[in-house]
This record gives C-alpha cells, structure tokens and sequence, in this order.
C-alpha cells in the first residue's frame, strides 16, 4: 500500500507547544509536547522544537511529509509572522514561519490558534462539510475563527476575527487592548471568575463561591454551580447572555449555520451553552430565529489544535 | 469586430424599477425605468417590465444577452426568492428569479440591493480590485453587503449582511423588526429626521431646524447643517458616533480594507462621513487602527444598481 501524504501540525501555546503528525483523515501517527516558555529568544525555541520534533519525523520518514502547518496566537496567515503576542514571551514581530521552514527545510503556513481550531472543526469535527460557521474559543481569552463560503475569513490584513474584541458592554470593564467592555473582559474564565468576586461584593445572598473570596477560578464557579449554587448559576446566565447577544450581532453579518465552542471554559457544556442559546435565540433578528446551531466541539482538547494546525498544509 | 457578450441588470426598488444592458467593462448600453408600484401582483408587475424591457433587448440584439442580474429588497441569492420585502406592495414569498426566467427565456440571478450595489463597487467602482470590503447603504433603511476574500459572503441561507440590524444601543429605539436599538433606526434617512425631531424637544438651542418642526427630513438636517448650525451638525456627529462604533465591531470580525458608503444618506458626503472616521478610529482595535478607507461611492445613484445587479451575470 501506498503510503499518503502527511502533515506536521504545531500549536503553539502561551505555556505548551503541542506537536503532531498527521495523515489526510486527521489521524495522528505520532505526537508530542514541549514547554514554551523558557527561551529568551524565539531563535532558541525554534532549536529546541526542532530537536524534540525530530525523532518523530524519522519515525514516519521524512519524504512523506508535504509541509508544516501552524496555530500561534496572533499567527498571520499572509506575513507568516507573530505579532506582539501578548502571552508569549517574545513580544515584537516574529517570523516563525520562515525561522521554521529554514530549521526543518518544509514550507510552513500559520494561522492564530482560534483559525486552526475552527480548520480542525471544519475538516474533523462538528462543522464537518458546513460553509458558515463560527468558531469561538473559550479560554484565558475569548478567541474566533469566521468561515464563510467555505473559506476562513482572514481579512485584507490577516486579523479578521476578533470576537473576543467586539464590545460587549459599552463603557464596561477595561480590556487589555486599551478600550472599554470588550467581550474577552467577561466572557474569558479570568471573565468569569472576576464576575463571581465582583458581584459577591455587592450580592448579600448565601453562596458557596464566598468559601473560595478572593481566589475564584471558572473552575471553581464551575464546581459550585454543579451544586445548584444560585449565584454560580447566575454568573454563567450572565455569561451566556453577554456571548447570545454579542452573537446575534455577528449572526446579522455572516448568518452562520452553527457556532462552534471550544475550550476550557466551553467545558462547562449546557451550564454555559444553555445560556448561550437563549440569549441568542431572544436576540436574533427574525429571519434568522431557529436556524443557528450552537455546538460543543467533539475534539479532544490536545489533539484539535494538532489537527487545526496540520490541515493548514492540505 | 465581434460584439461582446452583455447582461441585463435590474434594479428592483420600493418605489421604482431600474433596468438597463450592460457590456462587461460596465458601459450601459440602453436603461429605462417604470414604476414598481401598482401592480397588484407580482406576476401582473413582471408582465409589465417584459413589455418596457423587450424594446430594449431587441436594440442590441437578444442573442448576445448572457442572462439577467436581479436586485431586490430581501432578494435571496440561493433561492431566488423575494422574500417578505417591507417596502414592496407584494407580501410573502414570490419567485421572482423563475418567474423573470420564464418570461425572458434567459437565466435570472438575484440578490438583495445592498449585496447588487456591493458587486458594483467590486467591478466597477471604488471597490476595484478590492478583495475584503464592507458596503453600506445608507437610504430608507441601512443595508451591507460583506466582501470577504473577494467573494460576496451570503451565509448559509443567503440572508447574510444585515449590518443594519445590529444593536447600535441596547434598549434603544423601538425597530420595525420587533426588537430594540438597531443601528439602522438611527442611522438610515428617517433615523436621522427622528434624531432632529427629539432633539428639538429636549434641547434648548437656537436651530434654523426648529423653524421646519414636524416635518424635518435627513435633507432638512443635511442643508441646515450646511449653514454651519450646531444642531443639526450634532444630529450629523451622532449619526456618524454610531455608524463607527459599530463598524468598528464589523471590522473585528472581518478585517475590510475600506467600507465603501452608497445612498441618499452616504450623498452628505463629509459631514457625515468625517464624523463615521472619526468615532470608527477611536473605537477600532489597535490592530486595525489606520488601516480601514472610508470611500464615497462614486458611482451614479441609478447606475451604481443596475451595474451590480448586472454584475451578479458574470
């Protein structure tokens, strides 16, 4: 039997780099992990990667792979550049892109790591076969990928899809990008867990959450609002309403057919979904009421990235 | 020297029908017009426009016409459906693309005017060469059509680009389509006489505008502004404080090059225009600051139509 074409998927996170390498079908034949942080330069972080990604390739012969595919966050797909990244340790303008063709001699394409993730939804995962669609990634912060025709919407530019950037609440809480109320600032799980201190603040009634005051993570308003804690459950209802209806306003724009959540915050599944759908149901204009699927990614968390990353070859 | 193929473009307005032929570098040949209005059925309206268009077709002879580009209030591009159009005499669902097909023997595309003006500004306006844009038009209501990736993104329903029914200010203005604050109840040429109209009730500034009370129109506003006075410079700067604002959340999500004005309203030119840039710049993420055009259309107002829809043949 023929050997086929493969791929080598990277997605680079702020605090792990997760490597694989893939087949057509989104089969990882071989996969790995390495930390990214601690290099002072991204030149020594490219070697480093190099070194532990190596054996793999050897592993399924290097002539088999046809190219490099890249999730990074703010990765431009026309530049092939990172730019000023705020969670990775070398901020500036990056060439990854040319810094790794020339380390492993393949052509490389990169995308930020909400695009990969929503290529890996469209050619693996729940939005298999759709031509619109929205992928919204719930983490440290609130990232997206735009399909429409079929095609990722990267922009003139290469940064279109910035949901997480659109503002939520106008004049609210300030956002890291210099502005006012964007949706990142609340709907993140930093979002969420400053949500639940704040309004222990200024709610008087009785919750769980008030054991955990001044040390809450989403995971905590998570774990607390499995029990039926009133004040959890409200802030995820919050949560979901800010997202319903900062989605219904990107509905009017690209009438996706579903919106794809991923992520350690969209683990929370129906608690936080539930919510979603509602409030983007009540928010919709009415020719679009109905119509909008709203869909948990089925990937595995490690393993979507990988597989985001590497169909940027194909 | 051998003729060229041509399409027919029909421009299908609330108050009137626009239709002419056109060669592909957008030279029309022959244009006419008739009231759309009257007709107490489309199918009676259709046999009507037959009989003022075929004159024209017979001039440049019929074999050379390719097919017919329709645009229409709600024209859906996948189904060829009009589709409960507000400002059409014909309620429901009327197939119009079928209906044009059977009575020219030629093949019928169609789409909403928004979408039409947006494929003539592509082809032939000030969106030339131009591969992600944002057209808005700016008349009885607010319109968009999206550009992304040089194709015209119509959603999986074809009903994509209603910028006009963004929340523009939560809870705001009651709109005819049953919810609240859409931008479009501000910023279309009765948003504007709306914003006078209140304005004079709650402010208590000389204004030339005072002396046209009840029956201010977006032109009053428009002339009066123009002898310098305060007022109505102010209705102008809001107008354009919402526009950018919520452009700015458009371009989050698609990264446009330019967003390309068109209508009655856009025709105030800078008045309301520098106001849009302005409020567009400070409100853009700092990743897309500087870089967004904000163009004039600078096609003829009954041209610009019948060439996009005439464009949709190509």
């Amino acid at each position: 039997m023929e050997q086929q074409p493969l791929a080598l998927g990277i997605d680079i996170g702020g605090t792990n780099t997760a490597f694989g390498i893939v087949d057509r079908r989104g089969q990882i034949l071989a996969k790995g992990s390495m930390p990214t942080k601690g290099y002072s330069s991204a030149a020594l972080y490219v070697k480093a990667l190099a070194k532990e990604v190596t054996p793999l390739i050897k592993k399924v012969k290097r002539e088999h792979i046809t190219g490099i595919g890249v999730g990074a966050p703010n990765g431009n797909y026309y530049t092939g550049e990172i730019v000023n990244a705020a969670n990775l340790e070398w901020y500036g303008t990056i060439p990854i892109a040319n810094m790794l063709s020339d380390a492993f001699g393949l052509p490389v394409r990169i995308t930020n790591d909400a695009n990969a993730a929503a290529i890996g939804e469209m050619q693996y995962g729940v939005a298999k076969g759709m031509k619109d669609f929205i992928m919204i990634t719930l983490g440290t912060g609130v990232g997206s990928g735009i399909v429409a025709n079929g095609q990722l919407v990267y922009g003139h530019d290469g940064f279109a899809g910035e949901v997480g950037h659109m503002i939520a609440v106008r004049d609210g809480r300030e956002c890291g990008c210099g502005r006012m109320g964007c949706l990142e600032k609340y709907c993140s799980a930093p979002g969420v867990a400053y949500t639940a201190e704040k309004w222990l603040d200024v709610r008087t009634d009785k919750s769980l959450l008030r054991d955990f005051k001044g040390k809450i993570t989403s995971k905590t308003v998570y774990d607390v609002a499995l029990t039926g804690d009133k004040l959890a459950l409200d802030v995820f209802d919050y949560t979901g309403m800010l997202l319903g209806q900062t989605l219904a306003d990107v509905a009017a724009i690209t009438s996706p057919q579903a919106i794809v959540f991923f992520g350690g915050l969209a683990n929370a599944g129906d608690l936080l979904l539930k919510p979603v759908k509602k409030y983007l149901e009540n928010n919709l204009l009415h020719i679009y009421k109905g119509k909008i699927e709203i869909l948990q990614s089925a990937l595995p968390d490690t393993d979507a990235a990988i597989l985001g990353a590497s169909a940027l070859v194909w």
